[in-house]
């Protein structure tokens, strides 16, 4: 174990991602500030509960705002809300983050940063990637499956790639201090497309199928549908320069197929008839194949589909 | 109102269609015989009911067998089971049917006729494809919602386009002295590549999206989806030499915008845990255009989304 590097953080949307790993960050000596909305009287009174695969714990007290302009300002703001809600970004992220200060953005899909840097130009915008299964449970309360690593890269403008500096090195060392198993890359938009080689199947099947990973790894059709998907993801990612080896394919669908048993993300939001985060892991990776001459007719489909339970959703709600 | 045939008709599965068709027919003054299974007793007891849109009508005595041995052969049996039960044809057609008797297979899909004409070399093959909103309600009792026409043509050998013959012109006459508007045709191929493009996108959507018709066409994404699956049957469809005018796309997405709003029978064989008739409609259809070098990715997804929801869906029976 390290030294803490001394960055103060705040985190906007304390659920599955951000309590998580904001939780992690406090335990481990961080200064953390909690932007919480419905669960704020909760948290403020009872704090966190995180029951976690590595290891269960409680932060009985933690920093807890409903009111952005209550919170210091933080070196870095951990934007952990679900993309569809990044309209609140614009006006909360100045508040709590100091001039020139870093904005780490914790989210699936791709084509949300160049959003942000056009509304926060003075600001260094990070993204990291999480490769874990959490859900939240219930208020100030975070269940911790499987996995938890996650990797940073910096945004530069349209996914240029950018050099690792030393505040990325600060910040995953705090990470790691915390527990969490972080690393660096120098190409973002490799990192976001690789991902998407998981989100795009799963998330979206698991709406559509009403299904966990395992049932749809245990079925011939849903398994070559999954890697059916991947391969469009390949080759949109190719387009974009983004060279992800063939191999990854096979691995993944091996990787899934021996992981626990779980409900996605876009499942749970379906299910607590939330908004599905379809532009940032469909739409927008289906444009900029589209832009580029390279058809996703599956992935495009699953859209379609993802689409109309969405707004059925909504209006059920 | 002509005079009949004097044809007579034995019905396999007297549901949704037979049911239908076959009570149409014996009220015209036909003979018609009705091979049943679970209603056997319930009908033989109070005969047929028919609530229709051609108007409503009871059958209270009608010819009902629970074994096909003891049906009269008959001039032409009427096949209107499922795709997924034919394998019960074999042993039941040749029962039923006189000595070069003609077999009317009632079904979607494509490629049954050939199975079927390899078993029973001896019969005269027609295909009625039938335009037509129809469920089976309870025992012996059938709602037919909307439409009701039939296109009648013959098998020839990997359906080449056949002639129209007398037997033919007789059939399709006693069904329009019935009441039930009846075209024959001498491309059944072609005939059934135009069923498709209804078929295949609002079958299986409909039980993917758990939708009826209206919804999926007040939804501009699955408007779109459903034009999208109908150009690729065009593609397959026109690969297999049966051309059919692109304007047939919109035209269909219109009439089912008119349509009322209809649960189709797929979805109904799925919520009541029935075997889905996907090799028919969907894996036959592939086949014959991957043959030709023609990719159907979105069918193909379908494909792949129903054979998960199909077996998941046995099991849980």
């Amino acid at each position: 174990m390290g030294q803490q590097s001394g960055l103060s953080y705040a985190v906007i949307g304390t659920g599955a991602i951000g309590g998580f790993y904001g939780a992690l960050l406090q335990r481990a000596g961080c200064e953390v500030h909690f932007l919480l909305r419905s669960d704020y009287e909760y948290v403020q009174q009872h704090g966190l509960v995180v029951n976690s695969v590595y290891g269960d714990f409680t932060l009985p007290e933690v920093n807890a705002y409903c009111d952005a302009s209550a919170i210091p300002r933080c070196d870095v703001a951990i934007a952990a809300i679900k993309a569809t809600q990044n309209h609140i970004l614009e006006d909360i992220l100045p508040r709590i983050v100091k001039p020139n200060g870093t904005i780490l953005l914790l989210q699936n899909g791709i084509g949300v940063e160049p959003q942000l840097a056009k509304l926060l130009p003075d600001h260094y915008i990070l993204s990291g990637l999480c490769f874990i299964c959490s859900n939240k449970v219930g208020m100030g309360h975070v269940h911790h499956l499987d996995y938890g690593d996650i990797t940073i890269g910096a945004y530069a403008d349209r996914y240029a790639p950018a050099g690792i500096t030393k505040e990325m090195e600060a910040i995953a060392s705090d990470f790691n201090i915390a527990g969490v198993p972080a690393k660096l890359t120098e190409n973002l938009q490799l990192a976001r497309w690789r991902k998407l080689v998981w989100n795009i199947p799963f998330n979206g099947l698991s709406v559509v199928l009403d299904a966990k990973t395992d049932a749809m790894m245990a079925n011939d059709a849903t398994r070559q549908l999954s890697a059916d998907l991947m391969n469009e993801v390949l080759a949109a990612a190719a387009a974009c320069d983004c060279q992800i080896p063939t191999e990854f394919v096979p691995q993944m669908i091996d990787f899934t197929t021996k992981m626990q048993p779980y409900l996605t993300s876009m499942k749970l939001d379906y299910d607590h008839k939330r908004s599905l985060e379809i532009e940032a892991i469909y739409a927008n990776p289906l444009r900029l194949a589209k832009e580029r001459g390279v058809a996703m007719p599956k992935t495009e489909m699953l859209y379609q589909q993802l689409y109309f339970l969405d707004r059925l959703n909504s209006k059920s709600k």
